[in-house]
């Protein structure tokens, strides 16, 4: 099994921590609301006052004075009293309750009547009412949202331990690659797979490695992949589809560590040449050369295996909309397959059109917005079928 | 309207270039393929010495050699001759198709029988079949994901033109609001929207500028949203909940700009208070105080906007995904309500566990996976119907 812990973590600003998976729990420092406070505007009360208090039958309460923000009141609301407060001023001393700005007439100067009862505490949050004061407020395994940031804020925690980003270390190999600034001669192209995983690791989360371009050499492969393994929580070796180069991939993974290789090839289109093995507990995956496969590939096992390694204690699915499917699309049965969609918006809603085209040229995919998953035991899907979009940008 | 384009774009390196969009539309400078590959593992042949051959009739050819990976061939396949070729190598002259490997039997030493008929073409990819010299790959407007910017690589593009991201000015207000480093005195709370705020931004592609916390008086709010309207893309007014600063965040917003205030209190909850408006073309809103309502308002109004104003062509749906209901939803009915909800996993899927507590509490919104939104004309959720849930972590 791979570690499901990160062995590490460092220490960050609140504010920087967006995304970032806590390392221990957080418990509350004080407790939240820090004091008594109102919700609404209004007059502070003792509700016994109001007992009684209706349309037709006002309680008269004498108004003591106004509850500044910002600071704790001086005054105190005595038996028929009251203090004008407004949305998140601080209950003065005496009040416990407080009655609505549209419940309440101002009969004269320094007088009011109240035409609604209130009960005891109706419409102020209490002191703690949020979260008392050591509670754990945030476990540890959580990746920090906007809300886990604010509360946080509201109570004052400015510092937090969070998981380092796993780190993927990603080799490429392949005679015939060359680094993208480089000019590609006839036979050469350029190593796409290395930079599109790198993008896709940061955005979840990791921080990729990129070992460079290896040539097919099994020595100097498998001396770079000890390398990697050695500094890296995962291990990612691309390279080309063909035969030799998959045998090239296991032959180094077997070489790599123990167990090795778990899984030669998997019943997925696109995708099929994906080794997947463990090294001495480091897990390592061996992506298929075309592009489009890679970054399927990538989705569905280095992102899931890099979630894992996160220290994430939650994982939820992967991010879609329900869409209906325009044109027929035809599958193997007993072979999972992943179909590009772009999605129109049309009177009936999202729409996802299947890209055409060969499944190994990149720019079918620039296309796509999402992939729709046909399961093994499918043939196909027809036209109107509800389907669900995984989405490749999580943006909006 | 708000303006649609941004003024203002940046030069990337294409590897940093994730997320962001593009500015101006690029051509292939080059095809790719940039050569004829072959897309299996095989010899290359010309078709037509293949015509005929079956499994009872094999097509003989002698193997006049052997594709190098990264480099053109030397070779030329004549009439009777076929080239060992692996995936991703460069098709030599002569040929114009590829048998696989499966479809083929060494004879003896060089020389093989095809059992085959191959197509001319077959298991090729054309020069140009995946994008020809100067057809435009990337329109104007795309938000780069992993596809673009391998696809970019492999064309050698290195460096792409991108929008800079917008700039949203945040202003606090409150006399009540100290930063989260100070100490909070009896009637103080700190400032949490304006940290949610700016995650919120930050996750969305743009860049948030924190005005500070400007005390509640009139002229020093105009002075300060001024300034940010001069210099930003938009412009966050976080403000207390009560009917006094809502006041005076209309009244700031009228004094910035033409038109003002368009929109005064929504239907909506939570998140009744917003203010909606435009002042001389920059978009402005006016959150609500409670950090709840803040986060809501935030997703609904203000990252629409800031991707409206990003130069993104194309949007898409936030990422959801369908749930069932566990437990009875009330909702009134002509209002438009989100209900925090917290996704768990059993037998039968994904179900929504609607999160009770008041929706003041920010820490409601901690246990919370996403909302699930009510529309105004509906009273209520029954338990079992299924929902989509809005992720608020777009991180699986």
């Amino acid at each position: 099994m791979p570690r499901q812990s990160p062995k590490r973590s460092e220490r960050l600003p609140t504010s920087s921590a967006y995304g970032r998976v806590l390392a221990a729990a957080v418990r509350a420092p004080i407790p939240l609301p820090p004091f008594a406070r109102s919700s609404v505007d209004g007059f502070a009360v003792r509700a016994s006052d109001t007992f009684g208090a209706g349309p037709s039958q006002p309680a008269y309460l004498l108004v003591a004075g106004e509850v500044p923000m910002g600071a704790a009141p001086s005054l105190v609301v005595a038996h028929g009293q009251a203090a004008l407060i407004h949305t998140g001023g601080m209950v003065p001393d005496g009040a416990d309750a407080v009655v609505m700005v549209e419940d309440v007439q101002v009969v004269r100067e320094g007088e009011i009547e109240v035409f609604k009862a209130a009960a005891p505490g109706q419409n102020v949050l209490l002191q703690g009412e949020d979260v008392a004061q050591g509670e754990i407020v945030v476990e540890a395994g959580t990746r920090l949202r906007a809300q886990e940031i604010g509360g946080l804020i509201a109570l004052g925690v400015t510092q937090v331990e969070v998981a380092q980003r796993p780190r993927v270390a990603i080799l490429s190999t392949g005679d015939e690659l060359v680094p993208p600034e480089a000019t590609a001669m006839p036979g050469q192209v350029r190593d796409v797979n290395s930079y599109t995983l790198s993008v896709l690791v940061q955005a979840a989360g990791g921080e990729p490695i990129r070992y460079g371009i290896l040539p097919d050499r099994l020595e100097s492969i498998v001396a770079a992949a000890l390398q990697a393994r050695e500094s890296s929580d995962m291990v990612v070796l691309t390279a080309g589809s063909s035969v030799s180069t998959r045998d090239m991939t296991a032959e180094v993974l077997n070489r790599l560590g123990e167990p090795g290789v778990l899984v030669h090839g998997v019943a997925l289109k696109p995708g099929k040449p994906t080794i997947l093995g463990l090294a001495d507990g480091v897990p390592v995956v061996g992506l298929p050369g075309n592009p489009v496969s890679a970054i399927v590939v990538a989705r569905l096992f280095v992102i899931p295996l890099l979630q894992r390694l996160s220290g994430a204690a939650r994982r939820l699915p992967a991010p879609s909309i329900m869409a209906r499917i325009g044109t027929n699309i035809a599958s193997e049965a007993g072979r999972e397959d992943f179909i590009p969609v772009r999605l129109e918006l049309d009177a009936e809603g999202w729409r996802a059109e299947p890209i055409h085209g060969r499944s190994n040229l990149i720019f079918t995919l620039v296309r796509a917005d999402g992939l729709v998953r046909i399961p093994p035991e499918a043939t196909g899907v027809a036209p109107g079928s509800q389907v669900v979009v995984e989405l490749f940008d999580p943006l909006t």
